[in-house]
């Protein structure tokens, strides 16, 4: 069943959710018991059959999770209570080979990460849906020219393509980091009562080792407790991740709106529709995951300001991440599936882009025609004047800026009807613009770095 | 149910958390559905009998809240869906009634408000418990010695009923902070599509009042859905509430650590025990508390982020803040009930106090025996040149600062057997420490402004 | 000279910035050393002749400043180096009359405070400009009908006239929110060591009183050194300032572009312009104020995540208040002015507010048109459904919505041809807006709460 | 000049400060801009003579910084007037090749690159001082016993070896992180009015990847001014530096606190000392590096915050992050810079850890206890019950728990009396501790990753 349904749309898909819900943390938290067991049996701590045993017992539907949860509100955290269930619930022969060597911090800390290796999956293929996506929009509308907007501003020409492009190597450099987060950083917490793995002796660190494997996480140089810096890491790739989409997100909310209307959320019934007005066309998956965003800075927030851990466990900035870290993951994993649906189905009025462009009456093929004009021997100062004054004339007459050019004598002499018609013209004035396309793409064909 | 059991530890207790789980916040959107039909009878747009048979079918056991949650996810927010609902739910002829005039966010934000409504008197109730117990504290403790500390070094005496009273004096301010927002910022949101209220013609004005009338909320100005003052007071309030709770905690958190031992949190079993170290006593309430502060700041954090919201209605920003707003008000509510309970039960031991004091040989008195010096006579340069030597002495003599003070020339002269004995008194150089806990307790009284 | 010109864009200007400065928080802190010599020659503990010494020595350009930021970054404070050398500056018989009683504590926090009530009196003039002038504009444009936009697109009718009641309530709210801050929180801090005033023995209270006196601060009930709620209340206050100037901004931006172009920024040469660009006329003044918008919020987090302090003086988390207290309140500042500055000269143009309402051929009156249906005895649904067709229709066929509503069987026979037309016109269609409009001056006036 | 010399204490030393400052930033911007000019002469663009004549008016002392900074606020940023001035200033036939192609942004942009290039090696040199330092620590300190601390009780034995270790392995980290960031993320910024290079035709990509060599930056695949990635990234890496020196600095005022006094901070006249209390050695130093490590976090959540930048340029997200970052940069730099100090002078007294340790008559012990009996072939949970029992007796009779212990008959049969002495001998009970201080050696070495 998943959790909060009325927040649903901030979140991640049914899966994802409950791949993160209390059930499915149990489920880590017992994971993480089983294979420390299995840990302390494979260097002889304990008789293979005792952690056989215990593993059994390691599921979450065999415990009380309303139960644990309202002791755990005494005891200071779940482990607690859960590990008294799990020793209840073993043979006594096993209950030695429960929990052995660890302290709560254990399996918390690693239950954590567990959850992160498990979610970063539906992030990471999400993210490369939504690369591949934007990567289609940058191929197919590479020379589909549209108003670049800077300060809501219209500025000069690009192509759609090229804002495709730029949302691509976004969305390719989050995934990157969440990568490299996902394969270095995601690691066995183990310490015991105080980081020293001291009752069991020698075998501490071959202990951790065999849990990490077991578990598909690293092993860390020694217990981190109360070093953060891997979770710390974590919440910053998940910001990443979450700025990306949001970024798309953004873009797409501003083309969208009424006056510029350039792109839509793929339709489907029901989607952002509106309770008062028939005729709205909401962005209802940008808003969520702009939302999304929002929240998920709140969480790492949360997770960078409670660095500071005193000694070797904490009293209180430790217990302050659990939370936010699964909320982060999350609202990302919500963020990501989000915009690949949305990259994937976005509707792309180009004819409506070249629309937007000409409105101004030439307005935003200002720094062209200077540029032309310099490229023909003007003064870039007298170029600009020109270009000024013959803006300026377009603003009090309410004319095309196009016909005020053509009127000039020192436009007229300095590049003729062609020039101007050149100089006006957006897809003479592309710059870089297919080359940057192409090097996004290769981007996002792991050709080369970001 | 109570929702993530797991977490229930940084919680509120399970009446509070019923109170801001997904089925109470669908309740609060139908009691807004139900008082706004109500409202619009008022003023005599709909027939009471059709706002009747509407107010019969706002019963949140009557909808399906997973499936709102799911539809919520297209539609942008779970009131398109909720709304559609309850459209098809009551009689064809009462179908007018429901939602009259408004828009999903009036739904949303004015339940948000509610959910505050409710949740809040548990925060003060606790509070007031709080504030009770830490006027005891102060009372009882008025004169018992303990090291003032400063950036954890010892400093001058104080006594535990100034610590009380400063905790006293933080959590009247801040349940002064909730309670003007209570009373004064937590309004119904009515705007309709875009803030004019069109469709209710002349009774906009007059629908809005009643509804506020209905819910005991304020009515405000004008809508508020973009301008997000009220929601960004309210987390604002939470942050106090959850801070100073979390100061009391930090405190005995610090003053239970092992080689300070001059409280406990109060005995319960299987409260603050240690998975591994049966002789812990663990600041287990204390780490919650803590651990909720810093969350709060999280999710305010959010909301004080989210301000920025564009025309009419925004796309992200206000969907950002639901989540956050709902877990501030649990996890404050959470703070405030264990921190009342913290006080309550608080185990102070004064003879430990003292014998801390007395640990330093005498070093917290120096700031006294200066004073004293000065007062005797000797110029303040020289008194404190005096007692620095003596202070160097004693550290590499390792002997008590007293003896050293007693065979000092400038001190026996100044001072004699008597006024050095007086001088290195605690009891005699407390200053306004009484003054301050009774201008404390006066504030508790509320017969004094904070 | 003004600091970090560089940066002057997103700060206030150069009167207020000079009383943030270093050499103004030096002045501060000098000013407080006066103040308390004074208050303990008032209730008799010095004479009066050393403590007038004391002032006569409290002027910011006696003291070498960078020697004292050198000094303090060993002694961990800028007081410890400056009581040294204010001490050796009076004559010998003054040196005891020198930050008697007190701790750096007291210094520093209550110059913060004395420079939040120097700067405040700035934002509160600015803000009753920034009032002023939405009033202004709510009565000029009280019948100026705009489209209403939501999520970004065009939703029902409003007015421009609105549009400003609304920034002008969230000014008026946040200026009242400063202003109680101002009133009853800003406080001076004396606790001398630990909190007891010790070394005045029994007159601490009353110097405390008299210090207050004299700077115009209120005296708390004790010290607040390791209770935090004032600075953060007073961080909550300037979040709200820059958080209304920043919605203002923001639909100002949004206003301004080029697609809507409703209003602009006041001109003037050098304004708003670009680099490359000459057309264009950008958001400057708009863009630095949401820059400080965010940056405001970055620093109140700071103040909100330091408020667990432990015991009598916190190590670290009271440290990090200083610097960013006094950016938030020049950030505000600058907020607040440019807030005013845009508003009195914001260049309104009503008639490109009409042509946007009429672009999109009608469809910001489907609301009316379903509200007029159903006045005129259609069914809700059925007025929906017809609207809904004939809007597919429009959008099919490129046609005016008024066009097909004009041919739609329902809709001739349930209006007819007056009363479609009156069904589309905005100005039938504005509901309460009047209403709104004149609560919202009314509240300007302050006759009525926010 | 350093600026906000009284803010010393907070930040980095002069030389970095130097380095940062408006000057500092001013040059790093005509840094930008000779480079722009040069790498077009690179291709061909402009003539290297006029390339030159630029690069030689790009000095900062030529300029009017306060000036720049008053126009600054009325054109929105610093750029504007800067190249104003800088096209003036130059030859007639060398005003062309200023800021050629580039816009406001490109020059912010990798101008505050650049300021990260220029300070992460001071960041980095301090990080390996206090690597090397800590390094030393773990080996010095490897075998001497100190209580483990957690949720600030004493938990079990562990060496100040291994606390050093885990210090190590946080700085490790955080190095690795922002070299990770410096060596891959500091990249140029150039994209022209909106990101296309227009003005330089087929030379765009040319032009940015000179510029890139020229600088020591990176070329990205495209232009990012809207892809706020890698500035996120730089944030995340100094919030990892300044975290993992604030640990250091958390633990070391904890370790100082006057009833641990295990650790001091290397002494020196005038550090650490009150103003009002001659006997106290104040941890002054971890002070300002904890409040540098709240400010760092503040303004990292401000650049984390204004990821949603929409189109090609943003109106005021972007701008939030100029001074954020090199606030952040500079707080950071002075956090490593303190914290190499800090532990290259810290005073260890490993014969106090040892008292500590025992202090609790062998409470540290029982955890040792149990797993002994546990090894000598008592039932884990009557091993438990056990020493539970003693633990409780010796609380109740104020006696040590070995004596009680010593008394027990299941302890006595199970262990004897050497038995129990090596179960109460801390060193007999490290565990793994050995083993964890190597691998963190060899993590420092850089033979293995952290």
């Amino acid at each position: 069943m998943p959790s909060e349904p009325l927040l649903g749309p901030s979140y991640a898909t049914a899966p994802v959710r409950a791949e993160l819900d209390d059930t499915a943390w149990l489920q880590a938290m017992l994971d993480v018991e089983a294979a420390l067991a299995a840990a302390a049996a494979d260097v002889g701590l304990v008789e293979a059959a005792d952690a056989d045993a215990v593993a059994e017992h390691c599921r979450a539907d065999r415990f009380d999770l309303a139960g644990i949860g309202i002791r755990a509100a005494t005891a200071g955290n779940p482990v607690i209570p859960l590990v008294a269930d799990l020793r209840t619930a073993v043979p006594a022969h096993a209950a030695r080979a429960v929990h052995i060597g660890a302290t709560s911090q254990d399996v918390i800390d690693t239950s954590l990460m567990l959850l992160a290796r498990r979610t970063i999956p539906a992030i990471d293929a999400a993210l490369t849906r939504a690369v591949s996506a934007a990567a289609g929009l940058a191929e197919r509308h590479r020379g589909d020219v549209q108003p670049g907007r800077t300060l809501l501003q219209h500025a000069v020409p690009i192509t759609f393509g090229l804002t495709a492009a730029t949302w691509l190597v976004g969305l390719v450099e989050a995934r990157a980091a969440l990568d490299r987060v996902a394969t270095e950083r995601l690691a066995v917490q183990l310490g015991g009562a105080a980081g020293t793995l001291a009752p069991l002796g020698d075998h501490g660190v071959a202990v951790m080792e065999h849990l990490a494997e077991r578990l598909g996480l690293a092993a860390p140089a020694l217990p981190w407790a109360t070093s953060r810096g891997r979770v710390v890491e974590l919440a910053g790739a998940l910001v990443l991740v979450a700025g990306a989409a949001g970024k798309v997100a953004t873009d797409v909310a501003g083309l969208m709106q009424t006056e510029v209307d350039e792109v839509r959320e793929p339709g489907e019934p029901g989607r952002g529709g509106s309770s008062a007005m028939p005729h709205k066309r909401n962005p209802a998956s940008a808003a969520l995951i702009v939302s999304a965003a929002h929240q998920v800075v709140g969480a790492a927030t949360v997770v960078l300001g409670a660095q500071l851990q005193v000694h070797q466990r904490a009293a209180g900035p430790w217990h302050a991440e659990w939370d936010p870290l699964r909320r982060a993951l999350l609202l990302t994993t919500g963020a990501a599936e989000r915009v690949a649906d949305l990259l994937e189905g976005l509707d792309v009025d180009a004819a409506r882009m070249r629309v937007d462009l000409d409105r101004s009456g030439g307005l935003v093929m200002t720094e062209a025609v200077v540029t032309s004009l310099v490229a023909g021997g003007v003064d870039p100062a007298a170029a600009r004047a020109t270009v000024e004054t013959c803006v300026r004339a377009a603003h009090s007459e309410s004319r095309p800026l196009a016909d005020l050019l053509a009127l000039d004598p020192v436009v007229r002499s300095a590049l003729g009807e062609d020039g101007l018609r050149h100089a006006l013209d957006p897809h003479r004035h592309l710059g870089a613009t297919g080359a940057f396309i192409d090097r996004a793409l290769s981007t996002a064909r792991g050709a080369t770095r970001p």
